[in-house]
C-alpha cells in the first residue's frame, strides 16, 4: 500500500507545526470517533471501514516523496518530526460490523496530540464513507430476507469507493458484488454474466443468447429485457433448456413482469431458473417486492450512495489531554449547536435476559457496569502503535448478523422513525 | 499508477469470454457514455473526470497478478487476450470543465467491442463521481459570487473520492482545498489552519491563539467558536493585532455572528481581517449569505456528496458497431423505461451572434450543420490508442467559467427548474 499520509487535511498539518511550537504537540490526548446522530429517521447504524482504517494506518508513513510536498506548508522542525512519524499509541473501537447509535464512541485514539491529529482526515473519511455504505446495505439485506443482495454500483461511485462500498455491503450481508478489485484485495464473492450492450452487438437476441449459454454454460443468468420480455424468456428457454440458471429483468414495472416471467417460465418446465431484478431498487423497493416471484436483488446506485445518505457525519474530536502537571483533563467544544462531551468513552449494549438489546450505555471516564447480560463494545485495534484489531472479513459478517439480529423488532422498520435504541450517558 | 483493470465489473469479463467465442468480439463498436437527464431541479451539468479518465485508460493493462485473479472468472483463449490488452481505438468527447444537458455525447469510444466493453465500468466510475461533484460546486461558485470557496469535504466521503472531489471543485472554481494529496497529485491549491482539537489542547484560548500566530504568522486564520466568538475575536486582535488574517466561524446563526464579528472586527481596528464561515454550506447557503460581510466560504459535506445528487446517473451504451459486411449499424434497447438512442454522436452548442447559449445540438450519425455562432463540442481524447486529450488543470478550470458565463441568465437561479438549454436531435 502506497503511503496514505496525505489523505489529509492541510491544517492538521499547520496545527502540528504550531503545536511542536508550543510545546503542547507531546500531550497525551484522547481523540474520539463518533456519531451525534444517525441520519433522519434510521433505527440504526452499522459500522465499517474498521480493517481498512487498519490499513490505513500501517501506511501512514511520511516518505521522502510525501515530505517534499510538505515543504512549501511546514518548517523544517515539523518536517524532521514527520520523517519519523509512527503511530505509538492505542486505540480502541467497535467492532466492524457492529450496529451503532448516536453517541456511540465508534473509536478512541489515545496518543501524543501530535500522532492522533494526524489521523482525523483518514480516518473520518474511511468511517463515513464505509460505515454509509453498510447502513444502506443492512436495511436492503433485512428487507431482502432469505433472498440473495447483489452488489452492482461501481458505475455510480468513484471507482475506488466502489471497492470499500463492495466490501461494506459484503460486511452487512449482501451475497456478491461486481466489484473485481473487491474480490482481489477482499476476497468479496463476484458475480456477473452480461450488459444490453451483448445483445446488441450481436446479429439477433437468439444470436446473443447461444453465444452466451455456448460460452458460460445454461446455469447463467440471461438479461431478457433488450427487445420483448417474453419474447427473450420463450428464447431463453429454447437455447439453454429448462435449466437456464436465471434469468435477469432491468426495467419497467418489476412486480409486474416477476410474476409474468415466473408463470411463463413456470409453463415452459423452467421451474428452477430464477428471476433476478435489478433496476434502481433500493430497500424500499426490494420490501415491496417481497411477495413477488423474485429470487434476487441487484442493487447499484441507492447502495453505493447510501440510499439518501451518502455520509454518516461522524466528527473526530479531542475529548481529554494531558496537562502540564500529568493530569488527564477532559475538554469539550462549548459553542451552542455543535457541542461535544468530554471525557473519555467506554461503552456495552445492555441486554435484556432474553439476550434482546435495550440500550446504548457509554460510560463517561469509567466503564459503565455490566447488568449481567450486557455486551461490551469496544475492542482494542492497535495497541502501543502495533495493529491487533485484524479480523477476516467473514467475521465482521457474521457479527453484523448477530448485532441486527439483536436488536429490538422495531429495527426492521424501514420507515421513518427513532433509533431503536436510546443511549444512555453515565459518569462523567 | 497501478493497474486500474480490476476496476470493473465481473460481467464485463464474462461477455468479453463470450464474445471471443462467438467471433463477435472483434467487431468495430461504437459506445457513448451520456446522461438521460439532469438531476431533478438543476439548469446544468459539468463534466470532470476527463484528465484522471485518460490516467485510468493508461493504466488499464493486465498484468500477471491481476490475470490471476480472472483465472477462476474466464478461460484461458480469454486470459490470453487480456495478457496483450491495450486499447486502439479512439475516443472523443466534451472537453474538462465544460457543461453538459440532458443527452450530451459525453464519450464517444470507437474500438472493437472486446476492447471498449471493458472500460464500461472505470469511466462511468470516474465520469459519475467528479462530475456530479463538479456540478454542485458549480453552482456553490456562482453563488458565493468574488467570493473564494474553499473545499474542506475530504473526510465526509472517501478517503480516494476526496482527492478527486478536491480536483473537481477546482475545475468548477473553487478557490482552494484541503486535501494535501490534491495538492500533490494534481496541483490544486491548498490551505487551512487549525481546529477545535488545538485551541481545546491548550490550556487557554489565549495560550492557543498565541501559539497559533507565533507558529503560522499573524496572517493566519483563527477559529473563534470554541468557547464565546466575541471574546474569541477580541482576544484574536489583541494577540495577533490588527493585521491578523482572518477569523473563522464554524458554527450558529452564521449571517448574525458574521454582522456581529465584521462589527467588533472594524470596531477594534481590524478592518482588513476577513471572515470566514464554515459550517454545513451548500449553494443555497451561500446565496443566503450574499448580503453577509462574508469573505469565504469553506465547503464539506455538500460538496462532496453533490449537494443532494452524489452520482450523476450516466451510462455506456453500445449505439453502433460493424456487421458481418463491415457496414456500421445503429443499435438501441428498446425496453419501455430506459429506451435510448442508437447511432454515432455528434454536438454542438448552438449560440445566437451574441454569443449566448441557445440549444444543445446533438447530430445522430453526422455532425450538426454550425449556424455560424455555433461551438462544437467534440474534442479528440485518444486517437488509435494514444492519449492526445491532456491537458493542465487550469485549462479546464478556465474553461468551465467561459461555458458558464455563456449560458442565458437563468442557469443562474438555484431554485428547481429546467435545463437551461433544450437538447436537440437531428440527423439519424
Amino acid at each position: 500500500m502506497t503511503s496514505t499520509a496525505l489523505l489529509t487535511d492541510h491544517y492538521e498539518l499547520t496545527m502540528l507545526q504550531a503545536a511542536l511550537g508550543s510545546g503542547t504537540a507531546h500531550r497525551r490526548s484522547v481523540f474520539e470517533l463518533f456519531p451525534r446522530r444517525l441520519p433522519t429517521g434510521r433505527r440504526y447504524g452499522v459500522v465499517a471501514g474498521v480493517g481498512r482504517a487498519l490499513d490505513a494506518l500501517e501506511a501512514f508513513r511520511f516518505d521522502d516523496e510525501t515530505l517534499a510536498v510538505l515543504e512549501e506548508i511546514v518548517d523544517r522542525p515539523t518536517l524532521d518530526w514527520l520523517a519519523s512519524y509512527r503511530f505509538t499509541g492505542d486505540i480502541w473501537g467497535y467492532a466492524e460490523g457492529e450496529t451503532y447509535f448516536p453517541y456511540s464512541p465508534l473509536l478512541t485514539v489515545e496518543a501524543p496530540f501530535a500522532e492522533a491529529v494526524l489521523l482525523e482526515t483518514v480516518l473520518l473519511s474511511i468511517y463515513n464513507h464505509d460505515s454509509a455504505i453498510a447502513s444502506a446495505a443492512s436495511r436492503m439485506t433485512m428487507a431482502a430476507g432469505e433472498r440473495p443482495c447483489i452488489e452492482m454500483g461501481s458505475r455510480r461511485t468513484h471507482e475506488e469507493a466502489a471497492v470499500a462500498a463492495a466490501r461494506a455491503a459484503y460486511v452487512a450481508g449482501f451475497a456478491t458484488s461486481s466489484n473485481l478489485a473487491a474480490r482481489r484485495r477482499y476476497g468479496v464473492p463476484t458475480a456477473g454474466t452480461s450488459a444490453h450492450s451483448f445483445t446488441l452487438l450481436h446479429d439477433s437476441e437468439e444470436q446473443a443468447f447461444r453465444a452466451q449459454v455456448e460460452s458460460l454454460g445454461k446455469g447463467t443468468t440471461l438479461l431478457v429485457d433488450t427487445y420483448d420480455v417474453a419474447e427473450a424468456v420463450r428464447l431463453g428457454v429454447e437455447v439453454a433448456g429448462p435449466g437456464l440458471g436465471a434469468v435477469r429483468i432491468d426495467s419497467g414495472d418489476l412486480g409486474v413482469l416477476a410474476h409474468q416471467v415466473r408463470a411463463q417460465l413456470d409453463s415452459l418446465g423452467a421451474t428452477g431458473t430464477r428471476v433476478i431484478v435489478t433496476s434502481d431498487l433500493d430497500e424500499f423497493a426490494i420490501a415491496s417486492l417481497a411477495a413477488a416471484p423474485v429470487d434476487g436483488y441487484g442493487v447499484g446506485t441507492e447502495l453505493v450512495t447510501g440510499s439518501g445518505h451518502p455520509t454518516c457525519g461522524f466528527v473526530y474530536k479531542l475529548v481529554a489531554h494531558e496537562d502540564d502537571t500529568g493530569e488527564m483533563v477532559s475538554v469539550a467544544k462549548q459553542s451552542k449547536d455543535k457541542a461535544s462531551i468530554g471525557g473519555r468513552k467506554y461503552a456495552l449494549r445492555r441486554r435484556d435476559p432474553r439476550g434482546v438489546a435495550e440500550a446504548e450505555v457509554v460510560g463517561i471516564g469509567e466503564p459503565p457496569v455490566d447488568d449481567g447480560d450486557d455486551r461490551p463494545l469496544l475492542v482494542p485495534l492497535v495497541r502501543d502503535g502495533e495493529i491487533v484489531g485484524r479480523e477476516p472479513l467473514q467475521q465482521a459478517r457474521a457479527r453484523h448478523e448477530r448485532s441486527r439480529a439483536e436488536l429490538p423488532v422495531a429495527a426492521q422498520s424501514l420507515s421513518r422513525g427513532e433509533p431503536v435504541l436510546e443511549t444512555l450517558h453515565v459518569g462523567g
